[in-house]
């Protein structure tokens, strides 16, 4: 289904050379203060080309910003067109359409390569789906999709930001085997297979001070929007490496969510990590997700992986790490949510694929045209758009909870095991 | 929400102490031959205490083996009850509702530690959420929670394979830091940012046939369902030493799924991976998915990752390699679907814990009883369960999309590139 | 489907011989005190045989009341067990599972009237629709598996009563053509095509009385539930002749909706009127559904049909008629909310009716046993179980809405015509 | 929520004078063809204005047109525009948006009226739901939201007809009182509570007959929608008198839908008909629904209402009358199905009405401009739009379990009252 989310639910629809891409935006709180430019920001920073705009004070030299910015890409100018919901620049409660024109939809020249399904892409399994596939580009699979995504976060997250001060900030943490290095938990571990010491470095303190401080504008500094400088360049280099040798490279897309209230997520099916993935591994290319120590994790004894409670200044209960990613039996615990994102390599590439046509015979394929050798950066805009739709999704829905449970009288017979222990309230009144 | 899915619904019920848990599992085809035996069998591998059952044939010294079965835990026999949509041992197209009574209902005796939310459990973030929470154990975030889902996937999995012949395996491939060979795609690589040589190794050819081949009854030879009995040895002294010394450890679970009908998942945002990442984030205890190369597939460049068409005996195209798991755009391809779930290390541990009470006051908390010092042995039928769900789900939607297509006349007039080029059904006939 | 709302979700099982009929209902809010009697108490309602219990001070002969309360019936006792979701009669906010045994499961003895198909009932679609059905009984189609509707509703008026001090009544204001006079908005109208003043009367002066101030213990004390006693003796009469000519009679079931809050109801496709209709056209044997002045509403010329407002005594806008039954828009005004349900004469009549076999054959046949001649007083208790559940989710539903948006900081900028006006507000704080 | 369906999915937008309305078709069968004037057709005959277009054979006087067509109304031209799903007129199977572009966007002028809340209109409502509402005009609640319902149910219309030969043909059967005779099933009964002879003629020979043959070219002929000539004359007087009166006058719309596929809708809460109702009440200015026999058929004893079967010339099983509308069961049985919409006399009329305004105080409210007396013409084509999306998307859920149980192989060994008896069998191989 091409919609997602409950409460806050968005339906998108568009092909690459279509009329237009776009979504309706249902469920938007009303009485939002909301203008195009609040949706044209984010999707600026998607947009193919971005890259010297965004990037004023550029450290690199022209050379390698050429290398993500193919002037010669057809310029999306992808202005977004907001078309109900809204008046004066302020949200009805009903339903807001958005679009983004298409400016190529020009017919297709069909052509030898039309005879291949291309390797990785989706040209195979739409016509097995469908029977039927869109005659060029990448239909509905194309990345162009993800422009209604773009906007209809960046919808959800002025509300989160106007409501609850929710900041929602990724970056770009790994190109090929190039990482920032406190976030590395995925670097080799000691051999022995009973050492535990080495693998409570992967969450370094570091690490959580990147994830407490890193901004937008320190992301975008930076063409690979990777905030740290060194790793930024050793990552330009090696996708350099890829566009020389017409090839591509992957890499990891990491994303912190700041003051996230807490208990959201619903228990069961749809834990709040268990959406978040679901939302992740729907963005194209992606194939790999983890919150919190991730994989890593499974490797940090219990002792050392829980995270133990503390009195937080606010009077509330925090914890001294975070493994855990923010989210504890599926529900929010109001600290940092953070989680990683994995892109593969981009699957068109220019040098020849010794592959099969339709009909089996075997071939050649090289894709014509100039492709984007690296795309993780251009990923950071679409993972913090799922992020901030799962997000109000779920504080809708908690919030209905909540509600609902406030009407209701005082019980005060249950006994101390099933709320909150009177000890934990007299401290709070201390 | 307690649902998953949209035409084969499973909705479920139950904490650890009330009367019994459940699933109404709404959808299942009608006709279908199904009988209590078909759903306890799994439940069965899921129990606790299961493992001297289903290894009679045990290489290991009885101490391990105690390390994994703990007689002392409560007796969950665990009896699979089916109330409804069902006669004579056949489904008849109603919901089939189920469920496995508790045996041990009995009142929690409050006591100091009631003082303290658990480090890493869900007792606090339940407080947060509903303002109230069971008295003891761990509500609805219980491992019993589970129960349902086994008992759920069973019925799913008997279609599946009735049907269309499905296998899905899965197994355990790591604990800690102890992974089977041929699986180990974390495995450290070469320092150099541009050897791309070391990465392609990650997926062996070993790990293809391991996919290819493994069997339930491998897996369950060995206590700790590693179908590898040297890692298995190695996997068994690790959970020892996790057990001995109070403490837990971690692990991930591999999952295969063989003979998946091509052009299931819905583009967009119910791609089958991202439903499947759903599905495998909400078992608890996961922090990570990956599906194909996941993560380690970031370093490997397009032209050595994408997957070349070749063509199969059959008649159709495969892929020779398989780096996709199965999937390309969202859609299954009629490869093999395989996909890692990381557990982390269980919350739940005897030594003692510097931590906080409810009212932030600092304490030290140690978990009384005995516990399960590694969960993912466990897992592996609760994975496959909901690997089943998924796939069930996804196939009657698609089912439904492609009877209606059929019943179209046939269109003659498109363009070639929108629809099978003539020349690979030329190809098919010959 | 199986499962009934969005936010407060019921899912039901169970045919009318298999092992228990139940559901599970997902997102009760937390907190609400609960007991078995308070669902009970409309079960028994329900059960075939309780109108001796519920009219202890019974005006008619005995006579009449063993037409209704057919003692050779099964005795259905119809106890509610409680699986999940609560302790200490206190909800959790998890799901609460509960179920209600089948006592008669008994084998059915295959017999000549299985050749047929019975007229009117869903013997054949369900034929049509699975290819199998249950061996005896109306299997999914039958009366039990209202039980789950009713208990599931009861849950869902505690916390309306308990929050809102919603007042939910149902009556049976017709049998046949016999009707309430006060009620009788079907009733002949001049023939003039132009007279107004006769439809003008349909709505009664008299009706909105009996909307305000009728309760459910003036229902119960009819055996037929109209709270009208003159009327309820025709009624009986009715009941009997069609019992005494083994044949059936349907019937209206009229109910009030008291202190509905304002603003319930999505606009578009889940306007309240629509999701109401939905819930009672889901009941076995209805066939008409109307809010409001209805059908005779379309008789009466805007002029007499338009709600004027009037100011209340608590500073809000109310109207001096009702006829739109406490709707606007799709959205509840926050007026009485009333409407009205057809009932269908019971298909099962033990008269010979000349039908046809399954392979065509002609013949005769008459239905076994003894049987309902008319269902209305036993729907009552299943009308206001569906009103409570449409209720109570489109509450949820809103109080998300209303929440997120009383986050937001007040807009000073919007035009009079976007809020309400200046003038009302000052209006209200004089 | 704005989205109707669970496979085939339209989720709408648009206020009345926001950019456009338009929605999104998710869920088409891909392959079908669809031209834009498949959709303009519809949209044609629901758009204001059309009737001179629609009745080139006009029978009434030029002044009688006069009143229905107000040639000062807004023109709206309400060209459908598509933006994706589809290449060279076939459906890809992908998301179809659709739009409509308003024409009349211009701001609207704060007059003394802004102070009104208007009788029986959503102007209070929504504020009270949303605190904020559109500046002008009904906002959501206005008539040109049915634009997007129209198109979407053209495009059900288009698949089920090429692929069933489903034919939708919806009429106005009641203006006020006045009744096309063969339909009057509301007619005045006897005053005899046991006479039952004359509720039988409720259906007429003449009813089913219409039901069976009518068309839209002959609905069409007649400026009224009805197809009954005499009766259209006599409408069109009460439309006039409710013009010149400055009132106006409510209506019926009567729908039947033939060549129904056998076994659609879902037991329970999803019935055909439950499904059918809550699409017609989500109609704008609809109070009442009624399926087969309606509210007339509760008068009438099982003994005549029960439909007997009888064997047709295709060797299945149909009725030998239709009462129950084509629906036992909540499941479709093959015969046609036809229901009742009411729909309320327009709220919007240029005489004064006695109201108050927002804060109270009592004033006089007369509408400017000019208005629809009776929309119950340009209802037709929106009733059949949503027939239309309820038939699609119940046969989409059901071919999905259908499909599924076709591939299981057949059971031998149940009981013969599970299946249809054999005896049947036999005779349809005769």
């Amino acid at each position: 289904m091409s919609t997602f989310g409950r409460l806050f639910r968005v339906t998108t629809y568009g092909e690459s050379h279509c009329a237009s891409v776009g979504a309706i935006v249902d469920g938007c709180p009303p009485g939002l203060t909301l203008t195009p430019q609040d949706i044209q920001i984010q999707l600026d920073r998607r947009r193919p080309g971005q890259s010297n705009l965004t990037t004023p004070v550029c450290a690199h030299p022209p050379s390698s910003i050429f290398v993500l910015i193919d002037k010669t890409q057809r310029n999306e100018k992808d202005r977004v067109l907001l078309q109900s919901g809204l008046e004066h620049d302020v949200t009805l409660g009903t339903p807001i359409a958005l679009m983004v024109k298409n400016e190529d939809q020009r017919p297709h020249d069909y052509s030898e390569t039309d005879m291949y399904p291309r390797p990785s892409h989706a040209d195979y399994t739409y016509l097995e789906k469908y029977g039927i596939k869109a005659s060029s580009g990448g239909g509905r699979s194309s990345a162009r999709e993800t422009i209604s995504r773009v906007a209809a976060g960046a919808i959800a997250e002025k509300y989160l930001k106007t409501a609850y001060g929710v900041e929602i900030v990724a970056f770009v943490s790994s190109v090929g085997k190039i990482t920032i290095p406190s976030t590395d938990i995925h670097a080799p571990s000691s051999s022995n297979d009973d050492d535990d010491d080495d693998v409570q470095d992967a969450l370094s303190e570091n690490f959580r001070k990147l994830l407490a401080t890193v901004t937008r504008e320190q992301v975008d500094k930076e063409t690979t929007r990777c905030p740290h400088p060194e790793t930024a360049e050793r990552m330009t280099k090696r996708i350099i490496r890829a566009k020389e040798s017409s090839d591509s490279i992957g890499g990891i897309v990491t994303c912190v969510i700041r003051n996230v209230p807490s208990g959201l997520g619903e228990p069961c099916f749809d834990k709040f990590e268990a959406t978040l993935a679901h939302a992740m591994l729907s963005i194209p290319a992606t194939k790999a997700f983890e919150i919190g120590s991730g994989f890593k994790g499974t490797q940090v004894p219990g002792s050392k992986h829980n995270d133990l409670f503390v009195l937080r200044d606010n009077g509330k209960l925090g914890t001294s790490t975070n493994w855990s990613g923010g989210v504890q039996g599926g529900i929010t615990n109001g600290e940092d949510v953070y989680f990683r994102v994995g892109f593969k390599s981009p699957a068109t590439i220019s040098q020849a694929q010794a592959t099969a046509q339709y009909d089996g015979q075997p071939g050649s394929l090289a894709a014509r045209g100039r492709h984007d050798p690296c795309v993780v950066p251009r990923a950071v805009p679409i993972v913090e758009a799922m992020a901030a739709l799962v997000l109000m999704d779920q504080l809708l829905i908690q919030n209905s909870r909540s509600t609902a449970a406030a009407l209701l009288p005082p019980i005060t017979t249950l006994p101390p095991t099933m709320v909150m222990p009177s000890s934990a309230k007299n401290g709070k009144t201390v």
